[in-house]
């Protein structure tokens, strides 16, 4: 069958004929219909990111995290023709975490992950998989349902930083977290759906990004009711309860975010900035320390967090409707290859998320 | 104005002009929508409430806790022509949980509750409310958004029922709560709810009756994905982690839903039975400590479960479109003041929820 | 080797030569000290517990879930000379509470229980251990460690009991739970020892019994600050946050005990009552349900209950001495074996805890 | 009276006869028998405390925040000869972390701080307090009980730690935290009572200086069981999955630390380094992230820590009495003015606690 296929660690992608590699493990056969494209596929196919691996034996690793498929041969659980997105990193059998469900607090690191660490993805005509791995995709959603793979990460990332913050009475005097005032840096797919979904957590919410907001992102902000901030010159003297780095640009940032967080506030950590340092003197840690802040670097989603990205975005599409769909900027058929390939490649411009139709 | 006024603890109630309450703190002016009735309503209307009380140096209570309006004067947050609905009861203004926000615990029983004790309902043309005190209502579902005030009680009581079974790990191998089969007694507007609401929390979902499902029922069962149990003859020997008691049938229930309980499982008891008494003799006591099981009584949604509330409603709206539209069985129109009068003296057959169309 | 043996379910126990179980994956090799004598070794003893069970293969229990021995031969965490108290339930190695160390909260229910559910118990002289299941005991506290066995399932209890109050806040306004009233029926040793670990916690503490105390127990409450309460006659009107039963008598003291609870409040059920049953109307359960009350089922202490309850037998070796070793009763050398079979078969008036002495 | 005053934020400090503050609303009357001196007392003494304030309309504060004292004029809970330590932190009184008695967690900056912001402390003969903010010390462990000041900062940090580490299963498969490593950074008062209160809790402890141990620090660390690491040249390899900087030196410890932390650690900040920065690049950064990594700043133990203080410190009595009297390290009379103003203004060689006795 058709794959997308990289050789990692080096640079380098194809669409060619696989074998099928059967996962004898996995009782449901599911036909793909359709996969996404993040920032991570792209650093693996320039080569860039070093810890890619092939599966074991191997040494063509099929891409893919983000996955939507239809179910053509089920179990007891999942019936064919049922819509399934896959679980994208999967335990190392051994720690108590993954024994619970949770590799994304895998204690040993012998994780596996689709597409990325020494388990095929799901660019590729068919996959199986075990019931385990896989959730129900609600055809109402489907038109943007991609976007609970990222939307995982961002539920878990939401679901941390509260449990952190259960350390104080982080709710509001009407028992909401209303007073709450939130910043997210970076308005890219996760940088988004981080502000929908604390949005749809109660807060008062602001983006911002080193420059003006696009036309269709000021329609978004209008429509979710989100507070944009132009930070080329800084927070403005804003403060923060919550600040979440979605933007991935400068280590910099960090040291920016840490002076506008208000008392016993929090930075959440997601994305991986690409370059430069941050530092703090000595007074910056005593106000680190002074102010009850916390730092918390967050990671991958799990089984609980794409049922719950499914029911966000679900709800998201009655009430904002718009936002959702902006957000799918790009579909490209995999027949054509040649632009397969180049999106794979390097980011269209005003991308947010693109997607590639296998039907 | 109009309102719906009754004479606690007397049975009775009339539609009359009442003079503007005023509600001095209220910097919202909101113009009444549609009304809900609930059990509780036709409780107080025939006199069999005997808690109720008018507002303090009155004879006279509007009735009515279940409320949407549209904002006719707002403030910096709701805005001329919102949709908002009023959380019903409010704080004693002395307890920490009352302080915080949280009147469903307050300590002192000294709380107020709109069109129950001490304070007018929303059964009337206008009222003047505080920002604190109301929820958006997102105009996607407005058509069934009335739900959410018994919606907001049942994601109270499932907040309270995870934190419960949050003394053990109660998550699947999976993470999620799949291998969780609860139960819920009764179908009328509360059972429906916790089903679709557990339902969403991903568990497997039971629900029984003394009867076999009507044909709605069915339907709505079928698109939910939940299982039916008759249990005019016992539970067949099913066993749950959960069972949530909403039928507000007889006390006996109680002892029968002890007894199907799993180890570490929980009863939640949300509706008030009518009559008998149930017991339990020194071995089903043991069984119980045996078991680790727990019994929890669940009460008041507050502001955070409306808000939750809204959410899930927007979800369903998506998913189960059928079952929510469903749910609202009746809309009265407040100019027909007879038959508003008769929904509000008795039960309208194969009811779920009837609302007052105030418009 | 000298060994305690019972045939299960039959009555009867014999003090006889056996030979050493040998416990294959036991590397630590520990000489008994002495073993406690509960309730339940009792009931083994006179054939009234019927779960009782052998070793697989087997006919012969030996008898003894309370134990402190000296490392004979160690491994690197527990080393020759070392004190030591095993952990009596293990876990079925299936569930994931089992996994993750908490077979209280087995969900199999094919734990195992040293001297009472297929495995042998401690009343022998010498047994081998795996380090997973050992505890230190501190020398200072020797003399009454004994009790840190049943310390550790009030410890296992208190913990629960916190977790369930944690749905709403239960820290009073200056941050302990000093506003908190507990109860706490029956003054055996679980019942003291949830009264002075209660009190450890900062609660204002009662104690009931149905008859005066005695002249060392008032001994005792005045030395920790408990308040007593004769019950006889029901609870005067006083009401609490917590009660907790320890008293093993009739279940109708369930019933007692739930009038008796404030809002929020919650009953917490230790002991087995033996005889009776308790009953509540529907008037109960709907004051049960308004009160927003829980009951909550309590077994078993597992390993970090017995680190903490060290702690605690440590603290109070210093600030309430005369209450903890008021505690232990009796004590009885293993050479006088018709004594031993004696204290075996019934308890010992004025009893708290009667330990049998191995050396 | 004979008080300890100083002129903040200007550097002296002045024994002197000063007129009882009278503190109108503190209901219970207290006599000094001891205060301790900490590295804050000396930063204020020294004019090295910037935001140190005296109380309102005055120009002198009475240093002091450890204090032991014995009540002379009681009131229901506390009785004459009652032994008390007063909390030193008291609430802003107007957000919901301070009317819960959490003024650690305080929101607006407005608390005050006996001896050190807003209030005068307690070197001085004698003081009234409020109940609320006075805490029982326990006869038995007068001679160290001034280390309850200090611990309770610990006992909250310990606290907070634990509930970031919630995020996650934590315990490990004896339920324990016995597979859980910490190292404490420094050997001080703060770092030696983290490092007992962290081995209470369960875990392997390390502790490390930038020096070989002191004879009587390696005493304390064999009876305590406490690992020893000579910092000097980095950690040599080992990783943590806690470590906490209590040493209060460079800023660039903290770099040190995070590169030592394991998957899913977390780094407490307990102490202000005193100079120089720490910084992070782009991938130090990524690490941090891929680690799930937290930082979380400490401050402050309020009434609930006191107390928890009060129960280890019993505890260590027992168990550790060596480690507990070798922390207090000097005794000063302060008839022997001369001493307690050098103790007030520099450092003793070999010092963990030095204390004032007012008797």
């Amino acid at each position: 069958m058709k794959a997308v296929v990289v050789k990692p660690p080096g640079a380098g992608v194809w669409i060619k004929e696989v074998q099928d590699p059967g996962d004898p493990q996995g009782r449901v056969r599911i036909r793909t219909l359709e996969t996404g494209i993040c920032g991570t596929d792209r650093e693996i196919v320039n080569g860039r990111r070093l810890t890619t691996s092939p599966p074991p034996g191997r040494e063509e690793l099929i891409l893919g995290h983000e996955a939507i498929g239809v179910v053509e041969e089920g179990d007891g659980i999942f019936r064919e023709g049922d819509l399934v997105m896959p679980v994208n990193r999967r335990p190392c059998g051994k720690c108590l975490n993954c024994k619970a469900g949770r590799p994304d607090y895998c204690e040993t690191g012998q994780f596996v992950q689709a597409g990325a660490n020494s388990l095929d993805g799901f660019m590729r005509e068919y996959w199986n998989d075990e019931p385990k791995y896989l959730v129900k995709v609600p055809p109402a959603v489907r038109e943007f349902a991609i976007l609970a793979q990222p939307l995982a990460d961002v539920e878990k990332s939401v679901e941390e930083i509260l449990t952190v913050q259960g350390r104080l009475i982080w709710n509001c005097e009407d028992g909401t977290l209303s007073c709450r005032k939130a910043l997210v840096i970076g308005t890219g797919t996760t940088g988004l759906l981080f502000a929908l979904l604390l949005k749809t957590e109660g807060m008062e919410v602001w983006v911002s990004n080193r420059r003006e907001p696009r036309e269709w992102e000021a329609k978004v902000f209008q429509e979710v009711g989100l507070n944009f901030l132009n930070s080329s010159k800084g927070y403005g003297g804003e403060s923060f309860d919550l600040i979440v780095e979605a933007s991935g640009s400068t280590a910099a940032v960090v040291g920016e975010a840490l002076s506008s967080l208000r008392r016993n506030g929090v930075l959440g950590l997601f994305s991986f900035p690409r370059e430069e340092s941050f530092s703090l003197d000595h007074r910056g840690v005593q106000t680190f320390v002074m102010r009850a802040n916390a730092i918390v670097g967050l990671v991958n989603g799990q089984k609980p967090h794409f049922q719950r990205a499914m029911v966000h975005l679900s709800a998201w599409n009655s009430i904002w409707p718009n936002a959702v769909r902006s957000m799918i900027t790009k579909v490209v058929s995999v027949r054509d290859e040649g632009e397969v390939i180049r999106v794979l490649r390097e980011k269209v411009r005003g991308e947010i998320k693109v997607k590639i139709d296998w039907t």
